[in-house]
């Protein structure tokens, strides 16, 4: 396998989306983290990036320096992912486009139509790849609805209903929390908050997995929090080429939702539903029968979707990363507790006597067995 | 950061545990796959490596060639990990203890309660850990479990209902697969299959979650499909020091469940139940109250949970995966199609045209919101 | 208590409806069904009337008949309930208010709103109820969302998302099925179908539950199945008196859905969510705590719901139905079983040789549960 | 239709099952509530009873005042419902038995085998019925599963996992409270209090819908709370004749189910899996396939489930009690607030004017929608 150079600028400490990106990117051991301008604030950048294993030399202050410090390396990094704040993904993608760096840009991936077009432009001209992270499009059996639909399994579709409804921004009380007031700053964020920032989401997964373009669009846009220049709440009807009637709800102030994205699609022959809270499940129903459940991992996927899936059925998605508490915990042993002389039994980690007692367990359930259901003590 | 080195054994192609473990180690960078002896058919295993990305040289025949080849360099691996056939574990993490290297071992981590009291003395003598993988102790609301209990959030705890109730070997038609069949051979496996193979994590987690040890069981194991000698289910009474009343179930032909991991413990003044394939959620009712949903990821969790959690709540814990997808197509994109003069236009990868269309849907939302939902077109 | 007299019109043999306005009307005792005029062809209505236990003489004809024949008896119907197609509500639904009797009408009330207000005063002039049949506000947890938002424990009300979504009319093959047809056919269902079936009793949730009117509405009403004259889907957004946001999505071609009614309340410190298909649960989150299950039948809910609900918490609300099969039993082995010389164990009804079974089994679990579960045989 | 007599013993002023009995017969018209002994306080009783329509010469003071009423009435009753405390029911339905009226008795039928016994040879010789209620049994969907069951959708059974494991009675604190207490006492209850209360009931789903008996059992009973002397959550194992495996938990100290009535059963080619709070689905599993969920009420159901089941697909069972929870309001408003001068604008009934809201909403929907969603105002 060749393992590329990768590099990340924004996603520092305290943001949300650095470490699903640093995740994402090591996973697979396909992109090895090399280079790093983490912060706007150049010192707790770099020191950011060397706690996090850079190397002190490419762990850069701003993305200029990254550009600078790379441009010219024989290693230097293949891929870029910029996570910066919005209004500067046009210029940092533009800049590292133009020197033959490809690039993963968070969305949405500029503030005008013409910048992305723009974009769009230089990647065919320098032959590289500028990408948008629509990363929920990633999930095995959002690839397995797309498969679904494409090989006709729900008939031509009819109708689309998408939904990227939370509540984590309803408290009025807290709605001048610098944390979340930027995020309905026009000058911030363009001309759309909710729509642009959770909603988006839920439309790309609608054009992913019909394979069509959205055609025009009737809005209802308002501000439940009546102090809030831009949206909090929006549902869009809209229009997609093919004749696809579409509706997504998109809110922030739906209080007891967390996350609530959710897709369902309505074909001729079939209907299918997934929600993002719950990725290991999508409900089939042909039309007249009943509602099936696929699950992801079972035998005879998509392609599309055993290629994304990396643990067996019926374990949560998420199973690699409880192992990677079990292998934290030893890393924290190893190179804590032991140098200090502490013993390991202080962490969470099951250490050989708990594999002992483990075994005993076994005997003694097989001896119990074996004799009608005997009481047998384990000492 | 200190990024440990990492030797795996076993785990090869095929291996349904072998991918959760790389991804495990590498997921945090805490450590690097350095060497491996993936499989017992030397070629095999040293080009599976190889593929994988280990240094040819590292890349070794067998765990004897690991060990011999490890043993004297100056960056030796640190951990290995033993993710070979039960009846070998013995013998290779005692050898790998023996030479000072921390080994994790998959469970159960012995055959005999003699071995696993040995290895844990070892340990102790050679001041190596020796680690047993009871991954899915790993999960942050699992954790959050055991500190609520620890810090008496349900009471004196009185009885634990732990399951492990799946249905994938319930097919007496396939119940002589090779696959299937050495699950269920005492020569290969023990006085145990179902239980010993499935049942044991269940348990460990009724130990893990209450602090306490099981005193005794009295076991029902019966081998629903007649061919086997051993049991494919059983339910397993017991009770633990300190009183606590357990019963276990664990299945192999409960068709319909596909993994089944669960549980719930009821104390004097509360109960909680959990289940690994929607570990997101922890549901908890106070004695005489009503039942809550505690959210992974939502604030003033214990630092047990804090710690062992990646993404923000609402998220499934997978959504790193889906992101690794997308560095996955671009891996793909930047290594075969653009070098075979292909586009990268034939990927699942949303590029910056899709990047476009996102952006002129926002602007056509935002102006139709402001014209009271009149229609607006996308051209 | 005193119990009063009932007259059914419409709800003949093969209606919906009727079956459940006959359970309800008679469940409490409330209501005797006395007189009926079950059908638009006379014998097929009387003869039907007579099976289900009416006095021949009052098993009517024609709604005229009915009206004639009860009008001057000392014992006549004092409520009638109108279940006839649409447009002959309003005509029914005088004729019996002018004649002092009062009225359960089912949706929609009339098919203009002239006739709606003129019904309106007549009821007033007369001094008779004229009630229109929206049923699932009658839920015991729908009275107490109404209660709960009414006493402001989700403050201020923002917004409503209702939804009544099926897919039960999305077979565009057995669109022209004369049983699915006319329900898209403007001339006996007039300018709405699919809202003005089903949609309409989210919307009269939403108007229940906050106690607001509508004061306007945008909608994008669509025929998925393309030779539909009305709409099988539409989508509303509206507003509220006092201010509140509202969303309503209604589709008949949503397949994978059964029903679909659901209700989500969202307030300035709270929400709520709730679904038809699973009555007996509530979902009540506070801004910034955890959604928490409100359970029908718990203790100090509002005297709204208690008043509403006849079954003990944990309990489906359809347990007395299930109860009602065990009498529906006894009634035919009764009736037909015993007159015709067959024995009683031919029927799924549980006897006594089954009740000895029980017995038999709780002495032999106690026996083996002092025996530390000493299997114990039963002959 | 011919509608039955039937008396009620017992089941009076707060109790628990009363109701479900009243509800139950009258539900379809099959019976007749014509005569009642309420309370072992007669003049309770007698009130109670007239309270609830009882003609006052047929509300009795005591089950034997109730025997001796009606022994000898022309009309008079032909079914006893016995719903009195355990340890009565031997003798009041030998009693009614002898008379030749049919019985059904609530469970346990008797405090000893022999008794039942006695019960089904009384029965046998006096041409009557005597029934035991196991009332679950009625659901529509438990009977398709045993129908699926005896058609062999699932193959030969092997095992049958039920449970029946509330947390009712898991406060310590209340357990002295006489409304609990008496659960627990042998003197009162016999040799088994959890398991005899609510285990039976899923000991005879596991018998119903198997069409096998119990051949053995062994049996872990414990008291979580210690000061009690019967169980109060057990675990059973048993043996079926036919040499089914079962598995059987019960428990009162379970904090967070409600009820926690549920039954999973494996075949040979199959699984199913039911629960009582939510009767309305049931899930099946082709042995290597996928789980499909299985509606009440959807089309080609088995004759029994069709038969038990009295409202469409998707609606939930108890919606026929939303309805009668309209017509109860219909009752209070029509006997108690005209009569009193009042506006019945104060229930929660909906009225003409409210049917008139809805037709004005349906037109502005049908305006706006042909307007492509301009904005329509209601007045």
């Amino acid at each position: 396998m060749n393992t590329l150079k990768w590099g990340l600028i924004g996603g520092g400490k305290g943001s949300q989306i650095g470490p699903a990106h640093r995740l994402g990117a090591r996973l697979d051991g396909y992109f090895q983290f090399a280079a790093g301008a983490l912060d706007h604030r150049p010192d707790e950048g770099k020191q950011f990036g060397i706690g996090l294993g850079l190397d002190p030399n490419r762990s850069y202050g701003s993305w200029q320096e990254l550009l600078a410090g790379e441009r010219d390396r024989d290693d230097r990094v293949d891929l870029v992912t910029v996570a910066t704040p919005n209004n500067s993904h046009f210029e940092i993608t533009k800049a590292f486009l133009s020197e033959g760096f490809h690039v993963l840009c968070e969305k949405p991936l500029t503030m005008t139509v013409e910048e992305s077009l723009e974009l769009a432009h230089l990647s065919e001209t320098t032959g590289t790849i500028c990408a948008v992270n629509y990363g929920y499009s990633g999930y095995s059996l959002v690839r397995h609805m797309k498969a679904m639909v494409s090989r006709g399994d729900i008939g031509k579709v009819r109708m689309v209903f998408a939904e990227f409804a939370h509540g984590h921004h309803a408290d009025a009380t807290d709605a001048d929390n610098p944390r979340i007031r930027w995020r309905y700053d026009p000058a911030q964020i363009g001309v759309s908050a909710q729509f642009a920032d959770c909603g988006i989401h839920a439309l790309h997964l609608a054009t992913f997995i019909t394979d069509q373009r959205v055609k025009s669009v009737s809005a209802d846009t308002v501000s439940l929090i009546p102090s809030r220049q831009l949206e909090d709440d929006a549902m869009v009807n809209f229009r997609m080429t093919n004749g696809i009637v579409g509706r997504l709800w998109t809110s922030a102030c739906a209080i007891g939702r967390q996350h609530g994205l959710a897709i369902q699609v309505f074909g001729e022959t079939g209907g299918l539903r997934w929600t993002q809270e719950q990725p290991n499940q999508l409900y089939y129903t042909p039309v007249g029968g009943r509602t099936t459940v696929i699950e992801r991992g079972e035998a005879d996927l998509s392609p599309e979707a055993d290629k994304s899936s990396r643990v067996t059925i019926g374990h949560a998605e998420g199973m690699p990363l409880a192992f990677a508490n079990i292998y934290a915990e030893l890393h924290s042993v190893i190179t804590e507790d032991l140098e200090n002389g502490q013993s390991a039994g202080t962490s969470l980690l099951p250490l050989a006597i708990d594999g002992a007692e483990s075994i005993k367990a076994i005997y003694a359930v097989a001896k119990s067995g074996q004799a009608n259901g005997e009481w047998v003590e384990i000492n």
